[in-house]
């Protein structure tokens, strides 16, 4: 048998699980301080939850892993975690509204594999449930760039409003078939200028209104001077919504017309987290206010809602590469000298001092024990021979100086604790 | 459209998720505290693996849920997180031995569905590969007795051997299918002496050959005296081992010369994680010495491991109706009375010093505000009207004793941190 992961799915060793559940914890954190509470719904969802046609559309659906249980049951991996909340929702009609949750799981997707995409992956979901007012879409941005600063990463949050792009495309004399054109829009940093106006041609649209769209959409300046720009000729609640929301942050919010997000459940503000260093090439989360898709779920009955969805595969590659991996989280090596019974006492002292402490079980000799602590980079290692306890200390050694220190447990754990 | 979960599948609110995260977190703690670093490995699984003959075996495979990539690959969903690391062990040469992780992640069952039974549960298992001395199994029962003081629980470690229960087979002169004997043994706590009995005649052994492993494995007394009872018959590898192994126990850790556990991959020490209050019903982990299944992934290289997995479900089960469940994370809620540009800025003052603050979005009466906050049950509810902000001061309400003060935000954070 020839041994191999399933196509598009990644092992995660200690060297980078550590790296992955410190920005899981920096995530969580930054989310409850915002006020929301944890929520966890299934992987297996039933496939007509997830086909449901308000929910996330072909283009997702098609992705989406399929399979069945022994009573026939047909069933789906869920692809992403904004339906499964939706189905919570409908379903529990007792929840007091506004319900502000985070939901930090995998996601599966059975699409094209590439470096960045993988079929399995972690999103890292906050939403409130309940609020129509902007207020909770300045909370989210605010609450996005927190999570930068917490995660020490450089970014910006990119903002535009899917009502302001429905104007625009109103103002240019379009009825018909909004959708697609705010789809070929969303491309242009992809494809280029030159590109999306020739896919708005192919789409039907004159060479006016191609025009008219393209200069709405490619203002410049600072924030203001963009909203200005644009306030000339639509002056719409989308603008409005936008100017207001804007004024809150200083910097690192950038409005950018040109931003749809692919999903066509988006109804209001849309936003994207990007690095300011390019090199990643793809955004780090993004998110939305979608308004009508989870009263859907509950016989039409309008239940608003805006959320950001972090990726914590983009934030992991990007923190992997600003710095060096942390092998292991064991804090301390115990090396005993033919004292194995006295060391695991010694190890359980360290232990419940909040110390994380190895200890050799293979009755190995002192060079293969140095090996080892050093191809796993535990910054200290104690030795403990017959000597050392009747003086009632160890000898620990810290292996980056090489330097050896006689000390007391309590002397160790002080030692580590304050460091 | 019918709302409803996949057959066998939970949501877990905030009033339960809380409870879980609580849970998971102090197991990691434990779980780094000896030394055991973190891996994750992914849901789908190739199904060759999962259903290589030295996996999980028949029993388990049948419960597999099976599914087909978009490519038509025959992929599962992983039942455990031993196969998995096994694979993952097998694929990684240059891994340093002994490898100890620890892993905290969802598997899938398609089987029966009761109260304490679903089709996607998490694991917590912590495993040591590469030391074949019995040093790794007490580390791992030392470790389970932490985690039950970590968790509050009052339980038992029951241990037994497999060697043990074979050389109890032996001696009673049975040779073929040891494995079916040892299974029909387990299910003594379930089943009860007589049926076990029975079980045992129909499996074609005779009255006497019954009479002598029944009378073996229900020695009675501390553990010592059992050991020595049965150590007058046999003295083999497998009671010398229980002997070491026990010694280094004083309480909570009992010897069953019943215990089995269900899978056969195991080869040595066995243990099972009970509580003292009986009402459960069931185990809330287990786990054993696994010397052969992670080296017939590897061209039948000998790679010794032994391991615990502790059951997230039952713990919380336990824990969750020992408690009054906790509804939020959140510490405080603000109430903006016409304040609201300014509330967030004091919420953000309240965050950045690590307090967990909700406000109101949708600018609700203060009675509205005061129920949802009573229904979330968050302690501390803050007012925040013009004139406190002239004061740089607000009013904080304690919600259990309705009692108000006027502070500044310094204050509250160190009211609250202290706490």
């Amino acid at each position: 048998m020839e041994l191999k992961r399933a196509k598009g799915t990644e092992d995660f060793p200690p060297e980078k699980k550590i790296l992955r559940n410190e920005i899981v914890t920096k995530l969580q954190k930054v989310f409850e301080r915002y006020g929301y509470n944890p929520l966890e719904t299934p992987i297996l969802e039933r496939y007509e939850t997830l086909s449901a046609k308000y929910a996330g559309g072909s283009e997702i659906l098609k992705e989406t892993f399929q399979l069945r249980d022994q009573g026939d049951r047909q069933l789906g991996l869920r692809y992403d975690l904004t339906v499964p909340l939706a189905r919570f929702i409908a379903m529990n009609p007792q929840i007091a509204f506004p319900f502000k949750r985070y939901q930090i799981e995998k996601v599966f997707r059975d699409g094209p594999v590439t470096k960045a995409r993988i079929r399995e992956f972690y999103q890292c979901d906050v939403d409130v449930i309940g609020v129509k007012s902007i207020s909770a879409d300045i909370e989210i941005i605010q609450l996005a760039l927190d999570a930068l600063k917490e995660l020490n990463l450089k970014g910006i949050i990119k903002v535009n409003s899917r009502k302001l792009l429905n104007d625009i495309i109103e103002y240019s004399n379009i009825t018909k078939d909004k959708d697609s054109i705010i789809f070929s829009i969303d491309k242009l940093y992809k494809i280029g200028k030159e590109n999306v106006e020739i896919e708005l041609k192919e789409k039907g649209l004159g060479e006016n209104q191609v025009k008219e769209i393209m200069s709405l959409i490619s203002v410049s300046g600072t924030n203001d001077q963009k909203l200005e720009k644009i306030s000339k000729k639509i002056n719409t609640e989308g603008i409005r919504e936008l100017k207001e929301i804007l004024k809150f942050f200083k910097k690192d919010v950038e409005f950018d017309p040109t931003l749809a997000r692919g999903l066509s459940y988006y109804t209001g503000t849309v936003f994207e987290i990007v690095l300011k260093d390019k090199s990643l090439g793809c955004s780090i989360g993004g998110g939305g206010r979608y308004d009508n898709m989870i009263g859907a779920f509950k016989e039409g009955k309008e239940i608003p809602a805006v959320g950001i969805s972090f990726g914590l595969e983009p934030i992991t590659f990007t923190l992997g590469n600003l710095r060096k991996p942390k092998k292991t989280i064991t804090q301390i090596y115990i090396i005993p000298i033919k004292t194995f019974k006295e060391s695991i006492k010694v190890a359980k002292k360290l232990r419940d001092g909040n110390i994380n402490v190895d200890l050799d079980l293979n009755d190995r000799n002192i060079s293969k024990n140095l090996n080892y602590a050093n191809k796993l980079e535990i910054p200290y290692v104690i030795f403990i021979g017959k000597e050392e306890l009747k003086q009632k200390k160890v000898k620990i050694r810290d292996m980056k100086t090489g330097k050896e220190k006689l000390l007391t447990i309590q002397q160790i754990i002080k030692l580590l604790t304050e460091n």
